[in-house]
């Protein structure tokens, strides 16, 4: 796990998957422990960038973006077995709802005050 | 407000500003107080399409992402003067960091459980 919680992407351009979702409230421990192992899996693949995620709010909504090299990259995850095992489960008892977008990043600003000048 | 948390975004593509940042612990109330009102303003900006965000962990560390027709769009609202105030306020004194990302939609999944075939 990352000392910090920002993703220490490369320059852009590369892809960020924004995904939003909102639980069901009955997904429970089964869905906590697949979401980590997902994650811990998905820094194991090729192209992987790096992850940022909050908590979820009390409503069960929370946002997990996670960095990747090339759309070839994203799509080699969408495919991977364990992945797509968990993407029924989501969809069959896990989610209320989601909203998965796939965006290239093209710009980026970045402040870290340690290292600011002023 | 919105009565879901999901931006209600139209059709890619389209652009999404990633801000994770983390509050510095002595940012407190004036923070939140701005972070209100901006997200108010910028509901009022030509191009804006909705914007998704969580509570903050409790190491201050939270991710907002708004929505935007166009680039040109993030350019005005990026000059707007209150949020150029509190562009500055952020980087001297509530921002222990942040990384801001612009990036362009490309691509989506949406899924609404009541809307659901399956």
């Amino acid at each position: 796990m990352p000392a910090t919680p920002f993703a220490q992407t490369p320059a852009p351009p590369y892809y960020a998957v924004i995904f939003s979702s909102r639980l069901a409230p009955e997904a429970g421990e089964a869905y906590g422990e697949t979401a980590k192992r997902l994650l811990a899996l998905a820094a194991t693949m090729d192209g992987f960038l790096g992850v940022e995620t909050t908590g979820r709010d009390p409503d069960g909504f929370g946002i997990t973006i996670s960095y990747w090299r090339d759309l070839e990259a994203i799509a080699r995850w969408r495919a991977e077995g364990v992945h797509v095992a968990a993407q029924n489960a989501g969809r069959q008892s896990w989610y209320e709802a989601f909203w998965l977008r796939v965006a290239r990043v093209e710009r980026e600003t970045v402040f870290f005050r340690d290292a600011a000048l002023d």
